[in-house]
């Protein structure tokens, strides 16, 4: 295959962040930068710099980007590719996608949480399955998923953040912080909302608050919910807020008392196995969009490369 | 295709009856059977019965059952093809999959919702369309759903009935009727529990009653949550309690309300019709059998196919 000598692009645009990659076809990442979102114009710029310069001795073969949104994804939408209305200041509208045609190779887009659940899908413990959920639970609350094997989208992308899920046990009064919908999970459950209820840093509540029985009791709604509705093989749980070993068994625990033992499935579901915490590293977007490229170049999922650490001596 | 000189059987499985039929290539039903649904061993053999008859001077090509439930639909399950654990006196563990092996044709198995969500995508409202959800709101809540132009199943089949939501206004003291989960969606919204909050037989309120906007509330809900989760072109609701036309401007004002603008996508919807009545008429359900047992046969869904009412002497 020709155009597999060229390598492999991969940019996970965060709202913090950008990190680029380039990657041969066998999955050995070669070079990464890590770019500050700023403006756009000069975060962009400074992207497609790298991908130049990466790129002088051995063209660029595809790129693909796992993007913060919410996006427009529909291929036919007069905006597909852009960055729709975020509340990241100046990022709204911006055309993220068609920035990057003037490389003039094949372009993917698909939202941080299903590139992070590709990523997770090759080297981590998504591994094998064919339907799982990705979530991640910090600043806001994403949800990337792989449905029969293909990462998932409709209309548009998930937002499966913003669904409604019943109140916790004692928690009638706080207002909720979603700009949209004020008490949907992201209002109640992301990491500034339990700021906000507590009046102290999550990090600084110790295991035994009651903060943390409530959060969880939030996270296994949204379990729940997904179980019901998706019927994944294994939920993994991640972000700024799960790095809190003590809250997934908590999380396990509400989940076993929402699903109630509905159905044979449920019976037979290992929860210890069921909610998982990530496995594939701080890269996992990243290289979910090296994989996308893989992907557009050859027409399938890489097999067959292994997870290595691109770039130890870059703090991230 | 030689197969394709045989017929195609299909089973519309019901808690209340059985509507069996077999078709030609060309989705002619030429004959249909309603069997009520009583012991397993009865319904069954009546049904077995009536594919022998059926077929006695054609063969049968594949024979697909459309089934309540809840099934076992995971193939390397060892009760793979039976319902599991219902409510249904009698019906439990009942292998109603394998009680067809004895025919010796190609089988498949779906829950009665996707069964008519096929239905719905080959002649009802769900034409045309990539990703989209069938909800059926009487007796139970079920949800069926084509995700990506496949019929969609994970671990085991959704049960999206079945999901938490937060309580509509000034509902705090109804327990809801749920057997496992007391106050999910179906404990919540069911025709049996409008009846148990009101005191009265959903038919005989009027659309100004109260009840009406409360239960607008929970499905919209539900539609909300299933926007966020699976991006669906449309919504399909059916069902005895949407035999109420007024209930479904109802849904549509308290879902645009749910979903507040909150993206792009979401702000060009047009909730007339994403939110939609069936269209494929009370046959939904056993066409979407007919079709799979083709897709068996053939490996692709059928198309050219036209609507028919197959025995309109037959009440239903």
């Amino acid at each position: 295959m020709e155009a597999m000598s060229g390598l492999l692009g991969g940019i996970e645009a965060g709202g913090t962040k950008f990190v680029c990659g380039v990657a041969d076809a066998n999955g050995t990442i070669l070079r990464t930068v890590r770019i500050p979102t700023t403006s756009p114009a000069q975060t962009l710029r400074a992207a497609a710099t790298f991908f130049e310069e990466a790129t002088r001795d051995r063209p660029l073969a595809a790129l693909s980007i796992g993007s913060f949104g919410p996006l427009s994804l529909r291929q036919e939408a007069s905006d597909f590719g852009h960055i729709t209305n975020t509340p990241k200041p100046e990022w709204s509208h911006v055309d993220i996608l068609g920035y990057f045609r003037r490389i003039g190779v094949p372009l993917a887009i698909d939202t941080d949480v299903n590139a992070a659940a590709i990523g997770e899908w090759l080297f981590g413990n998504g591994r094998g399955l064919e339907t799982f959920c990705y979530v991640t639970i910090g600043t806001g609350i994403g949800v990337g998923m792989i449905v029969g094997g293909v990462p998932h989208g409709g209309a548009n992308h998930p937002e499966a953040g913003h669904i409604l899920v019943p109140r916790a046990p004692r928690d009638e009064d706080f207002k909720g912080l979603c700009p949209f919908h004020r008490d949907c999970l992201e209002g109640l459950a992301s990491g500034p909302a339990i700021q906000a209820r507590w009046g102290a840093d999550p990090k600084t509540l110790d295991d035994a608050h009651p903060a943390w029985m409530m959060e969880a009791d939030y996270i296994a709604s949204l379990c729940a919910n997904l179980t019901y509705i998706m019927r994944p093989d294994r939920i993994i749980l991640g972000g700024g807020v799960m790095q809190r070993p003590s809250l997934y068994a908590l999380v396990r625990k509400a989940l076993a008392q929402k699903l109630a033992g509905y159905d044979a499935s449920v019976q037979r579901m290992d929860l210890g196995s069921y909610i998982a915490a990530p496995g594939a590293g701080p890269f996992a977007g990243l290289w979910g969009a090296i994989a996308t490229s893989y992907r557009l170049v050859s027409g399938q999922w890489p097999s067959g490369w292994s997870a290595h650490d691109p770039e130890p001596d870059e703090p991230r």
